[in-house]
């Protein structure tokens, strides 16, 4: 994948935002072998600094010639500032490990969930792009189900955290909750409607089809993640007024005779999953709890009482680590050759 | 259906909870002709006061024979008080709108809707029963759909408030919400987690099948209602940290072939439902601007993309109103044959 090292030069692009913090975290705890690291930002950013491994470490521009010493960069920039930057980035020799939404539908680029798709990662293709985080949570669980039962399709609803929209929305969430507390008024200002004690059924923007890009991010990514057109998926992204971890709520139909029995076994051996799930004690996966996690938890499976060869479950990750920086991490770990599962 | 009078007798069982406080107020809004009104309740709520029509009520303590002077009694105190009290107040001749779920699925009680089943209600039944709040809302709006294109099967993730649960969750809401955003921690009560900025897979009880009972009222209550028993549901429930109003993401699969925009057709020609479906202009349902309204509120309204003969749409309405309060008093409205549309 990449030549052997014994540590690597590593860069992060939009080290600055909550993903991109999350990135260095995590590059420290799993003792990702880095070498020398550089944390790249837009201007206003420069200057900044952050601990990694017991150094400080100072934020500078991201620029067009950033690269040239840089063996893997993790972008986490936003679509436009990876479309700037990655080319140059790959020009220098770098490999790109891209969380915006800029290359992922590209047909020569590989969009990599470890424990789904490792072999898609094949050779050096310069970019490599990190899936929504709705789809990475969502694939890790219905990956061995469809490798046994074939999956037909999918009806996901999903229940989103505020922390996918960055700083400013988790900024928004509580002053509006204690605006709504003190019985004041909110005035939206990241979404378009106050979040604070409410659902917004709206995540990214609408299309004609009157389908948001995050409900389409789902179904097209899911099927190149799986490798398989064939799956239908019928999503419904939700904002929810939750902090950090995205909840889902899925119906799988199955060419297979699937049954909660035989997922809970699936599941329960799968690298990245946590099954939780044990309701009459009240165990199922929660949003607080997934809160800085890695796993992928998965609870309150059972088959569906509405048709034959269909199951219902429930599925809570950290929608910034699984969901995008560790997952990140993960397919760098892949490209050294090192992979580990994602378990905490 | 009962006698004609002038004015009624009417008594309120459970009046000091949530749901028994909006009774009284929407039996004002809607000038019900009520002549004498007896407010009752448990033991340590007697001498409590209200303002009814410009007089001031006493809160009474419920009593086997509290009914024989009442036509009419609208019971909103748990599924126990009714099986204790309801029949005594039969017995008096004075017919009982449950809002519990004692009587639903009693073949003998007639559960109704009356947008959806007024028929239903012939005779004097005694017990009438008003179904539970997140099916109301779901049937109101499949029922024209349902008419036209025979629905085949119904998948449904709720996002439901925490006032269906009384006062108390309320409280527990603000109260968890300010000590979160305190950084303080929080003890459940009661809920079995924290519903601060978290979402619970968990609403009533746990049945065998890992359906809860909350779960199970959906998919039983809205066969008996659409007199249908071929309908199928796939149901997950969810409680949100949001204070009034259920919002539902639906899918639903027809005979017959539908669109959105048939769907659409048909519901804006709908009384009691208001369709509110302009997402280019983030115009949708929202749970904040459904509270204290008495429509059952639609938008979303799109094509399945994942198979023909489906569609999507996100349903919103005030689970203490159409919910609950408003729907048991247009019951009451069937009953003295001056049944209104819920529209605000």
């Amino acid at each position: 994948m990449i030549e052997k090292k014994e540590k690597y030069s590593v860069a992060v692009a939009g080290a600055t935002g909550a993903v991109g913090r999350k990135m260095l975290q995590i590059l420290e705890e799993r003792n990702f072998p880095v070498g020398n690291l550089k944390l790249l930002a837009s201007a206003r950013s420069v200057g900044k600094d952050f601990m990694f491994q017991g150094k400080n470490v100072i934020v500078q521009e991201l620029l067009q010639d950033s690269f040239s010493d840089v063996d893997i960069a993790l972008f986490s920039a936003g679509a436009e500032i990876s479309r700037k930057f990655a080319p140059a980035a790959v020009k220098s020799n770098c490999i790109v490990i891209d969380n915006s939404s800029a290359y992922r539908m590209n047909s020569d680029i590989p969009l990599i969930v470890p424990e789904v798709n490792p072999d898609a990662l094949k050779g050096n293709p310069g970019i490599i792009a990190n899936p929504n985080c709705s789809t990475i949570q969502m694939v890790v669980a219905l990956k061995p189900i469809h490798d046994k039962f074939k999956i037909k399709r999918v009806v996901v609803s999903t229940y989103q955290s505020v922390s996918g929209s960055g700083q400013k929305a988790i900024d928004e969430l509580k002053i509006q909750s204690q605006e709504q507390l003190n019985g004041e008024s909110s005035t939206p200002n990241i979404y378009p409607h106050q979040i604070a004690f409410n659902c917004l059924p709206h995540i990214d923007n609408f299309l004609d089809s009157g389908y948001t890009k995050e409900e389409m991010k789902i179904v097209n990514e899911t099927r190149k993640i799986m490798d398989d057109d064939s799956i239908q998926i019928s999503p419904t992204t939700v904002r929810v007024p939750v902090f950090y971890s995205h909840s889902e709520a899925l119906n799988v139909e199955t060419e297979g005779p699937v049954t909660a029995i035989a997922v809970r076994e699936l599941l329960v051996k799968q690298a990245g999953i946590c099954v939780v799930d044990d309701p009459e004690n009240n165990v199922y996966p929660l949003a607080i709890q997934g809160e800085d996690k890695n796993d992928v938890y998965v609870g309150r499976i059972r088959d569906d009482i509405s048709r034959d060869r269909a199951v219902n479950f429930w599925v809570v990750s950290d929608n910034l680590r699984k969901g995008a920086a560790l997952n990140a991490v993960q397919i760098a770990e892949l490209l050294i050759g090192g992979g580990q599962p994602s378990q905490n």
